[in-house]
């Protein structure tokens, strides 16, 4: 017998990196029509115009007249401060006005793409890993910290992996590796924490600015043709298609914690 | 029928990380006796005097005396001055005093163990991995740069990976994450450059400080117990005996370039 979906995420605080376009914003649409009246959204990312766009947007929809609040915090998670203005902003909320804390680390680059044999300059590497790998531990370990294991609180950690996170991709080392890295990073944090709900989630190719970065910018040209490929034969996804199977999974809230769950195996 | 290994590795140019102790010490001494006269050994390491020592030793043995060269460079691979101390030192040979380069990257640390959750500082997750990941990709990088691809000159690069890249461990979030980013950039490296044999060797549980280091300071107390049992009951490697079987996969070079081969595998 299939497992029925739960209607909803309960009263949430939903925190959503990237939320300013492409699958994070699409993220903060379907999430904010999925949760109770008194949930709070917060948006994070680098462009403070999207965000207030977004905002205003869904503060104008029918989850925003029933009482979902949409927030948004300005961040570069590449750097400290814009981790520390994120966790300010959750902070001011109290635990005890939700039953479910959610994080939807879905932040990313691509990074340069280029061959392995030519990233001689250490600090591009750091910089990477720092934006890509460090903000998404420290993220999640402070909304961990802020919203402790409590009677009643459901808490749930996404990782918006990808299929390079599992394969090599010729010319993106830096792409693969940091994946690579979240996706062991969260399958820890799911060993050592039963409480916690962890799902690192591969949305497949989408219809997104870092898809179409992909198909114009990876160094190798096989690769780049696969991408102008899959575009030109129609089998890139559709944010909304991805996310709907994402808000499945989290409805359905049946999947193994800290398991890699890619948008073709469901 | 099975392959016989070659009985040397060449006139080879061999940098090893990690050199002054423990496994890459023992890579540094097999290696020097696996070498041919007129190769060179770069040893890195943060310790000078251990290496001096090393390098004394090396060059009154039977090796040294017949003419494998020893140099050593004292370098912190976790700064972008250390790995260039080390480009320095190899950019003064010659690629055609060698039939073969060979690069281990053998140094790494096991960094803080603690709970994922505890990890709110986004520097000591920076450093860890800078030091852990980002050194490894630029050095390889320089290396190859360095030494391009020449018809008979052989190219070897080692990443001294863990289980640890497969498997999630607990309170080892940062061991974990930079082994797994490891292992997919040089799978990624092996895609790209099939001139380059490219080999991620998880040597085992070995008779190291680093293996005492996991038996005393794991934070989690029931992967620390089993640390200590493999202790109490002998099952714990010796440093000569993991390293003969990298040298037996480098001597054969069969290996499929890019995979994980751990100790027990083979």
């Amino acid at each position: 017998m299939q497992a029925v979906a739960a209607e909803d995420l309960g009263t949430a605080l939903c925190i959503i990196t990237g939320a300013s376009r492409g699958f994070g914003r699409t993220i903060a649409v379907q999430m904010s029509e999925l949760v109770r009246p008194g949930s709070v959204l917060v948006l994070v990312a680098r462009s403070g115009e999207d965000l207030r766009m977004l905002q205003a947007d869904l503060t104008a929809s029918k989850a925003g007249k029933a009482g979902v609040v949409v927030e948004y915090v300005v961040a570069d998670l590449g750097v400290k401060e814009g981790v520390e203005n994120v966790v300010k902003a959750f902070k001011r909320r109290s635990s005890e006005d939700f039953d479910h804390v959610i994080l939807v680390n879905n932040a990313g680059s691509l990074g340069t793409s280029c061959y392995a044999k030519t990233f001689t300059d250490m600090a591009d590497v750091d910089s990477y890993l720092s934006f890509n790998v460090s903000s998404t531990l420290c993220l999640s370990a402070c909304v961990l910290e802020a919203f402790p294991r409590r009677a009643g609180l459901r808490r749930t950690v996404v990782n918006v992996s990808s299929l390079c996170a599992l394969q090599p991709f010729k010319s993106w080392v830096l792409y693969c590796s940091g994946k690579a890295a979240r996706d062991m990073m969260f399958r820890v944090l799911a060993e050592e924490d039963p409480d916690v709900r962890v799902l690192s989630y591969a949305p497949g190719p989408l219809n997104t600015a870092m898809f179409e970065e992909a198909s114009t910018k990876t160094f190798d040209t096989s690769l780049k043709n696969s991408f102008k490929d899959m575009i030109a034969k129609g089998e890139v996804l559709t944010c909304e298609a991805s996310c709907a199977k994402l808000m499945t999974l989290l409805l359905k809230d049946e999947y193994i914690s800290g398991v890699h769950i890619d948008f073709y195996d469901i």
